[in-house]
């Protein structure tokens, strides 16, 4: 059960079980008829894209799992329950789009949806100036939608009190999926790349560089490793 | 090429091309060995665990290539470049230990590693007050090991000023991998379970509940929608 987008992913890998698809605007619906079939005793994979337990289904199921007093536990477990759950991870669009930017994600990051559709903008707000007050690499989810054109603009804002406008900026989007875009731009340029629900935008930190079209986040501060002196040195 | 534990685990996946292993103190050692044999002609695969884009083996051999001032692309690239590279992204130690305490990570979250070898710690402590104070739920690498022994007590201490003793805390070691183990504790208790270097610790934001052995960030901060109308319901 799934999202139409996400099952056309995996078509290719579905034999001949029972599909049922969904729109985007229905997931707490989904999500309930996907229980429902499950505690009527089929086995339902629940379909999030890229993985499960970041801002995806695997915490809507167990919110309504636990508003329903369900008992749960691992497939298999000798423990009385109502239900077998199981959340398989999977490789989260964080990592897709670093791999294609080169190495944004090697030093601390914070990760931040921009969606004040279920989060109060202050707090939004909040966490954006924490994060860039305190040099995290910023990931940011959610960027821009057909009805929120603002925030991303916002966030430049926060971030140029406590980063130079020449920080670099990745912009991702539909990593290692159809139409995939990956550009290296900058905290001064970057409103002007195309951004869409499908998009990540990564933030570097104090230490980032470009490199040609990548992005490199240095694991060191201190320089306790030599990487300069040249092929085959011991380091 | 790469460290002899992370080999063991693909090992079933290895054909006959050969496999160079090498010990954890390493690192830059092998990333040099892995680029002269690319250089050379060779196609190499360098192997992180999890994902290498996140604390691992892509950035520093990023590193090296830029101190190097060689050019590369995407393989199959036109440009004329030394070297064609590319970073496969995984499932990183952050997803892999989520999905096995249930759904942490539904909210915005930072990403820390407490060890300080590279990183100083009085801004290590600046990210954990700033991730502490905006309500982040915060996931841990690296919170132990044999020579450092004090960072996670300290971590404590900070988010304890901003959060309740009573603030699930889940602690992951060897996720999916032989030996794991996930424990639902609270930030009063977490000193008394075991850490070591391959766990990852994630604490909770100020709405994440336990629920039975799960912890569960909620999505939202405004109940715009309702998940306790019993099964079946709109949502």
């Amino acid at each position: 059960m799934g999202y139409q987008t996400y099952l056309d992913l995996i078509r290719p890998l579905l034999g001949d079980q029972e599909v049922v698809v969904s729109g985007m605007q229905a997931e707490v619906k989904r999500c309930r008829a996907a229980i429902d079939r499950a505690l009527a005793g089929r086995r339902v994979a629940l379909v999030s894209s890229g993985d499960a337990g970041i801002y995806g289904m695997a915490g809507l199921a167990l919110e309504i799992l636990a508003a329903q007093g369900r008992r749960l536990g691992p497939p298999g477990c000798e423990a009385p329950v109502d239900l077998f759950f199981e959340v398989i991870p999977g490789v989260p669009a964080l990592a897709a789009g670093a791999a294609l930017l080169g190495a944004p994600l090697m030093h601390d990051f914070a990760v931040i949806s921009l969606s004040d559709l279920l989060t109060p903008w202050d707090l939004i707000e909040r966490r954006l100036e924490a994060a860039a007050q305190a040099d995290f690499v910023i990931v940011v989810y959610n960027p821009k939608s057909k009805k929120r054109d603002w925030q991303l603009a916002a966030l430049r804002e926060i971030v140029l009190k406590h980063r130079t406008p020449a920080t670099p900026v990745g912009i991702v989007s539909r990593a290692w999926r159809e139409g995939q875009a990956a550009t290296a731009t900058t905290l001064a340029e970057m409103l002007e790349h195309p951004v869409d629900m499908q998009t990540i935008v990564f933030i570097g930190n104090s230490q980032t560089y470009a490199f040609g079209p990548y992005l490199v986040t240095p694991r060191g501060y201190v320089g306790k490793y030599e990487v300069g002196a040249g092929p085959g040195g011991e380091g």
